[in-house]
């Protein structure tokens, strides 16, 4: 699987900027630059010390394709461990596309999607876990998936499980030594020192099991259900929502254009807004199916908002139906958190405000319009998150691949404690360890195989 | 003007990319970024060497916000002239957002439009032309642009205009003396000289002028009106004159996301084509407005294609009203290359194929769907422009501001010259010498003042 021929792409976002990034990595990358590189003061590339910076020219024969600042790194000093070239050039698309172009024509090969942290991760600059913390970082957009992924790039996951695995893989050598002495029923592997690892591992995997829950919807946001009639307010709740955040960003270019309107990002995690039909809406004509609807994407959710316009409740049999309404709810999803929501506060009379909110419990009055009583709602969408684990930077998976490996693991580590329960023989218990081993294994990367790496890397955008 | 407080900016296209550039210049560039940096091998990039790069953190306290490469510039050594640090973080808006918002904290402010290479102007790294010649260079979007770009970044055009500056600086100086002797009637500056530098100049002048033609067209694209019926096959030409350039680059992911369907590029030329609603279509109803509208449009073009189903000329009456449409352009734009295009040709006969080209005079029969005859129109179009000074690597002018100061100077020129031949007074002269140097320093930038720097740099992207 490990290549050496010389691999380029663009690294920097598509489109133009004032500057782009073409990355370049492989044994001939140096060579290659230096091929079509004119220096300011006639140096060449080959002959310079890693890490430094030289300014000069791409040339193509005669043609001069564009200045350029040339970064050099050599292997195993590079973030793929191989010697890599960046090549700095102004930020047209039709300047990448001819350097590139050229590059290729020079001895490069366009490169895969990932396959420059493919590499990284071949050439043990980084470990399996680590290299997917790379897309999950790229792909982060709120301060608790980045804070995830920071920590897991860091190696602050795989290095528990890394360390685990080596203390188990002693025993797994020692258990395969009785084995050797079968006859003679030798135990080189102290039963009590290997209990108590046991243990531990069991009660770090279910504390990363654990985590998963937590890690999922941070990485993914926390899908939030608002039920409720049309022009009660929501989209202007999304906007009183989005703006403050907005604002946060509003003077770097370019940074909000790809936002969607039902993700927002609230004290740092995002939330996923599930639009729902409302559930009185169908009643006469098709109403089971329209309420079936709605039941099944609030079946998604885990936060329920329940909205109302609390101005128009004092009209004949309104406050009833939304009772009505909200019963219905908490009777089908008693666990689900329920935020009831009335907007157009502003609307109200102090009397009206205060029967409403006497008839309703836990009413939250807001006016979305004017912006009152919508700090009070974040905070309580934010309490409904269990951070308590993000607060105190403890270890959160987030990928589903390791969830997967995890709770495979941990089923095989659950075998070998009963096996010491059960005085297994050391044979039998040998074959648990080495499946345990191997799933901790899949997880770091130390157990791999092609298809793995495959799937992995093909996530990655071309470039990383 | 010139300000040394330290500025930052993304510098990479916005969105998500596998590594982003944030660009810092300024005075404290290094000491703001080493405030945040916490470098692997614990090094203090305040006494690092220039060009060199070092990997690290960006810590905000107690939190990491990524894994960076950091590259330091000493001024005068830097794009800028000042002291700049690039740090190439990943490429999630995020992570771009907190880096910067970091740096905001810590004593940088947020750069206007063009600002860095407005310094580097202010700074002696570029004159004025060459500082407008990046943004053409950014947004050059084919060969024939970003040639023109690049042979003016490198000063190729305001190094000759500089140059003459010189030379008649030095007789403005010696007619100056002349005033200064006015009474004795001597002549430090050598009439005949004289005489030769000014014919000099303005043949220069003539010719840059000249080449602002062909410079604006190649800048925007040269205008291609498309007469003809709806269904004649109009976007299946288009298809396959793009199709053909698309090929080539469409190994590099996002280059042609942008692409407007009426803008291709043609052999390195762009070219924009301009739909017009047809001369028959509107006859009887309000025929006089609708040909109106379509003259006027064929008005804005260079270049005219009239397009036909030549699969449709046998019914009776068609062919003479194409006839009759061509002559009426031809007449109305006898100077405009008109290009006949016969499509659907692979539904002719041989015998219906000789009849039409009979009928119409050079007829170009060609399948658009089949990719037939297209290669030939391609080379015909590109006939239409006159690239001869584009491959001679001669000196165009393709600005608007340029070319307004050209025509000023070569007025003023024009006015030194019939002072020399009608022995106007050194004092008049000299008043018009002076006007002259002036509008040519006002390409260079030797001449300047805050309002044209405004206007010039506010059309940069922020980052540049």
């Amino acid at each position: 699987m490990l290549n050496n021929d010389s691999i380029v792409a663009l690294a920097t976002a598509s489109g133009a900027g004032a500057i782009a990034i073409i990355r370049i990595s492989g044994q001939d990358a140096i060579n290659i630059a230096n091929s079509v590189f004119k220096s300011i003061k006639e140096k060449d590339l080959t002959r310079q010390k890693t890490h430094t910076l030289h300014l000069g020219h791409i040339v193509d024969g005669a043609k001069t394709l564009d200045q350029v600042l040339v970064s050099i790194f050599k292997g195993p000093n590079s973030y793929t461990g191989e010697n890599t070239v960046e090549i700095s050039c102004h930020g047209s698309t039709y300047i990448q596309q001819q350097i590139i172009q050229l590059l290729l024509r020079n001895g490069c090969r366009m490169a895969d999607a990932g396959e420059f942290t493919l590499r990284a991760f071949l050439n043990g600059k980084l470990d399996l876990s680590q290299a997917e913390a790379v897309a999950d970082l790229i792909a982060s957009d709120n301060e608790a998936s980045h804070q995830i992924a920071m920590q897991q790039m860091r190696g602050g996951f795989s290095n528990e499980i890394a360390k685990l695995r080596e203390e188990l893989l002693n025993f797994a050598s020692l258990i395969e030594l009785e084995l050797d002495f079968a006859e003679e029923d030798v135990e080189f592997a102290d039963r009590t020192q290997f209990n108590e690892l046991i243990n531990r591992i069991e009660f770090v995997l279910k504390r990363l099991i654990d985590s998963f829950a937590v890690g999922n919807v941070i990485k993914n946001g926390i899908p939030v259900a608002i039920v409720g009639e049309p022009n009660v307010g929501k989209s202007t709740l999304l906007n009183a929502l989005l703006n403050e955040e907005r604002a946060i960003v509003s003077d770097i270019a370019g940074t909000t254009r790809d936002t969607i309107e039902d993700e927002l990002v609230i004290g740092g995690i995002g939330f996923r807004f599930i639009d729902t039909a409302g559930i009185r809406e169908t009643q006469d004509y098709v109403e089971s199916i329209g309420i079936k609807k709605t039941f099944e994407k609030i079946e998604q959710a885990q936060v329920i908002i329940y909205m109302l316009d609390s101005s128009l409740q004092m009209a004949d049999g309104s406050l009833q139906v939304n009772q009505i309404e909200i019963e219905k709810i908490k009777n089908q999803f008693p666990l689900k958190p329920l935020l009831v929501v009335g907007n157009k506060s502003d609307l109200l009379t102090k009397e009206v405000a205060e029967k409403l909110q006497s008839e309703i419990s836990n009413l939250n009055l807001i006016s979305a319009k004017q912006n009152l009583g919508i700090d009070e709602l974040k905070n309580q969408l934010l309490s409904f998150v269990n951070t308590g684990a993000l607060r105190n930077n403890e270890t959160i998976v987030t990928n589903t691949r390791h969830y997967d490996s995890l709770l495979k693991a941990l089923e095989e580590i659950q075998k070998v404690k009963y096996g010491l329960e059960t005085n297994l023989s050391s044979d039998l218990m040998a074959l648990d360890i080495k499946e345990a081993l191997y799933q901790f294994g899949m997880i770091t990367g130390q157990v791999t195989n092609d298809e793995l790496l495959g799937n992995i890397f093909a996530n990655f955008c071309i470039g990383k």
